[in-house]
């Protein structure tokens, strides 16, 4: 498939990009440092950590894992939150969702000190990426989108960038990077949702199309022009009697009727997710840069 | 002109809400308090400054403008922004654009309280619009825009509106409300600028098109669908020999070829012009509101 905008090969160059930038940072006597939180014990959320512990220790970021028990009050959490963010060793910090439902998600994600919030939520971050400031940490899941769209390969600037999806954590800062006046964004950026009446039409109009609304398979044949760059974002449980749980992940683009038509394309599993756990490693290296805004 | 959508008499409208809002804030002993910050002796910095001094009066809004030399440095403005933000009287803080050139502006309007960002151009109060929370300060420019579309009497959720422009100020804000999953939102947004090819033929299918490029009287009837709600926020001076001072102001839109075919369509001036102070204004009541966060 000569048009697999390959998300695993393109997440360990990266990688191997922050891996040097940790052992520089060694050899200055910073030890980059992640910290995750995870209250309760979700099964998905300790899957998630688990991968991207693994990814840290392979690169030379220290991580470590703080879980509280389910019943922890959001009091307690936010004074653990309170000591990572006055500690001078915890670079990056990552409250991993969901949490348990006494506590506001809100309050805590915004009780994170901006400069250690690598996961890119804190207000002041996504008011910076909005307004074009590079001194902020972008979400992990759009920069590693625009990550791949950088080396893909094709021309990014003039770009009709066709965005499925307005949520916070990804379709609202995605539009916000391609927009952008940059020599990698300059993009002309439509956001569709679940409000948008004639979404196919506007699709077909897509140079790039970004599929975000956790909607299986939703991006048909029909809806791509040919040669657009096609990404796919959704992560969906849908019920298979055939698989192993009853259940298997599809995305948001149904591949195989696409893939004939994209200019690329990226496979899922193997596309997006690999680049956000990668973005997530590289904020935390640039958390623990000295001299950072 | 059934279909003017006439900024000075819904601008009359909200400041008669804010009026109100600022007796009742009197009767608990609150006088909502604004300060102007100006440097130097720009003209149109003047008459900005003036003409919201005296609104700002008509609404029991009190207002205080303090008026720094040209030369002044940086660190003196921030030393005043510093008593400012800590004065329990000033409730919201304006420092007029354009600063002097020894003063770098990101800094300073950073250095503004983000509950004291009446101007709403802090990264917490951008980031707060961008992720739909309503505890911070909306930009008054699009937030005026906004009014206008609410109070259209057309329906704004499943529209199309076609953005152009990408600025700070007025592009990116606005784009950022109308994408919301809101009962006065909940439109598919595109953002057109500079670099976008089909610019024409993208203009030809918003229901809203909010002009904001500064380019003057860029829209012309061709880029119009019938019925289209039209808003102008363009204020471009041109030359004009036949012209008082030799110049006149216009704005993006060619309002004579346009109105006739617009649904609704905002004269300018007097359409988002009067908008925008009343919004100011409002935002002032609101940092005088007790409670808000």
């Amino acid at each position: 498939m000569e048009n697999l905008l390959d998300g695993r090969k393109i997440s360990a160059e990266i990688n191997a990009e922050t891996a040097q930038r940790v052992s520089q940072l060694n050899a200055r006597g910073i030890s980059p440092c992640l910290v995750f939180v995870r209250v309760g014990e979700d099964p998905a959320s300790r899957v998630y950590v688990g991968m991207k512990e693994k990814t840290a220790a392979k690169l030379g970021i220290i991580s470590r894992t703080i879980v509280l028990p389910e019943e922890t009050s959001q009091e307690t959490l936010l004074s653990l939150i309170k000591d990572l963010n006055a500690d001078p060793e915890t670079h990056g910090i990552l409250v991993q969702a969901p949490l348990p439902k006494q506590i506001d998600e809100t309050i805590v994600y915004r009780s994170v000190l901006p400069n250690k919030d690598v996961d890119g939520f804190h207000p002041e971050n996504v008011g910076k990426l909005m307004l074009g400031e590079s001194s902020g940490f972008v979400p992990c899941t759009p920069a590693g989108v625009h990550e791949l769209l950088r080396r893909s390969g094709k021309t990014i600037p003039g770009s009709h960038a066709v965005i499925l999806g307005r949520g916070n954590i990804v379709g609202k800062p995605m539009a916000a990077l391609l927009i952008q006046k940059a020599d990698d964004a300059n993009c002309t950026v439509t956001v569709c949702h679940s409000r948008t009446p004639n979404i196919a039409e506007i699709c077909r109009t897509a140079d790039i199309l970004i599929a975000a609304m956790g909607v299986p398979e939703f991006v048909t044949g029909d809806m791509v022009k040919p040669g657009a760059i096609v990404i796919d974002v959704g992560v969906n449980r849908i019920e298979d009697p055939n698989a192993k749980n009853g259940a298997r992940l599809v995305g948001d683009v149904a591949f195989e009727a696409v893939r004939t038509l994209a200019g690329k394309i990226t496979p899922n599993p193997g596309g997006v997710g690999p680049m956000t756990i990668a973005m997530l490693m590289r904020n935390t290296a640039q958390a623990a840069t000295p001299g950072r805004a």
